[in-house]
């Protein structure tokens, strides 16, 4: 997906939501017996009228082993078969070097045809250009998370003041563009999202931490949001586990349904 | 395995030598049809006595989807059942959030039974901790990689002129200790090494880029050798793959045989 049908998806549906796909079964009703592809399904078709992308992180997979794995794949199928529109994230945070990142590549945007991976940058250069060479295809840098930890390195400041996560934003541009690249940077960082914005002023921002880690939507569209937007806001527990009973579908649905008319406001 | 039976182990075979279980389907004789698992076998059947370690780095394994999946898991069950001595590392470079990381600690842990599991510092303690809390596991965390881009961020100063992984070497070992971490050291780095055994002298590194990547084993063990040994030295593509026909079994046992040579004359 091009950036320009990212931005009119944004438009049309008058949304910015990134639905986070990641399944605890322990939250998931009994009578599901700890399915995740019918557990995404019925969260996908209850959501994805007020939501603009999916975003699977693959760790609740894999803690599945095959089994989980597969159910990840099919849940890409889905999507992309029920809703071409949606712009697919597969949250790997993957991040090696260059002869594995290139299989990382043929193996999210081939073999499974996702529209952007998201990777950690400490191994630099040759760990992340090797995602860039393909049309249409995306790759979402670690910049500043919502998490605990992220102070624990992402801060660290140069003899000028500069912390790492700008060293990150800085030297990554060097290697893709806006209509290749984006950056995580999370909203419980407040006012560092206008830092980042203003070293970033053209790419999209995928933001965690609405919701569940504590970020307001209203603070993120004003410290981030550009001329075309510019965000995608991620909500995962809050929306996916607003219930654990057999209505949890229809929870998901009212909570994307009023994340969705905040966002139409503030789109303007 | 705790750190002592690692020592042991390394002793009684005298060798450090992880053999990295990476394979590259282009690079496999014709006649085993891309079966990673055949491969893997004859692999670890040829190399065994000559390694103290195995390393699987998943990304060769999920890039080809649930079957590479279910192909890495079978080549640590096997492991498991036929050289129960070895320390079998999941190269997986994972970092994640706090309840992420819980998921990846119960899948590599408790229903894999790997040894030790690599991670990326970027997003800090909550991605890290998860994995510290198993009797006998290891976390190894990315400090100085042995790849082209590892210059990009690794060794940005801070106002002291500290590098970034040093950054990361002090403020990991205040989560975990000798017993239930370790650091990856690349080979390429030379002098820096020595750095790094002066910053965690008691801990295990895990040291990656000798051979196909370039660096020495003299000068690995001149720079980063304890007391206890203290390195496990990792080779790839220059054992598994040493030749591309029906031969490649001999021929990864020749290249881990004569590693082994070398590094029980290392071990004095």
């Amino acid at each position: 997906m091009t950036r320009n049908e990212l931005y009119l998806n944004i438009l049309r549906k008058r949304s910015f939501l990134c639905v986070g796909l990641d399944p605890d079964p322990d939250k998931m009703p009994a009578s599901l017996n700890g399915d995740l592809l019918r557990f995404n399904k019925a969260i996908i078709d209850a959501t994805a009228d007020y939501a603009i992308a999916f975003k699977p992180n693959l760790a609740f997979y894999e803690a599945q082993g095959p089994v989980g794995y597969k159910a990840f794949e099919e849940t890409v199928r889905y999507i992309r078969e029920h809703y071409p529109d949606q712009f697919i994230i597969a949250d790997a945070k993957r991040g090696d070097i260059g002869n594995t990142s290139k299989a990382y590549a043929r193996s999210f945007f081939e073999a499974l045809d996702v529209d952007a991976l998201t990777v950690a940058p400490y191994m630099g250069e040759d760990s992340i250009t090797p995602f860039l060479g393909y049309e249409g295809k995306w790759v979402i840098v670690l910049a500043l998370t919502s998490n605990k930890g992220s102070l624990d390195f992402q801060m660290i400041r140069d003899s000028e003041g500069t912390p790492l996560y700008e060293h990150v934003l800085r030297k990554t541009q060097q290697w893709g563009s806006p209509d290749n690249m984006m950056f995580v940077a999370g909203a419980t960082r407040g006012e560092m999202l206008q830092d980042v914005r203003r070293l970033v002023p053209d790419h999209f921002l995928l933001v965690p931490g609405v919701g569940a880690q504590g970020g307001s939507l209203a603070e993120v569209a004003q410290y981030a949001m550009n001329a075309q937007c510019g965000i995608i806001v991620n909500s995962s527990r809050g929306i996916i586990h607003a219930s654990n009973g057999d209505d949890f579908a229809e929870a998901a649905r009212l909570k994307a349904s009023a994340m969705q008319t905040e966002m139409s406001q503030l789109l303007g």
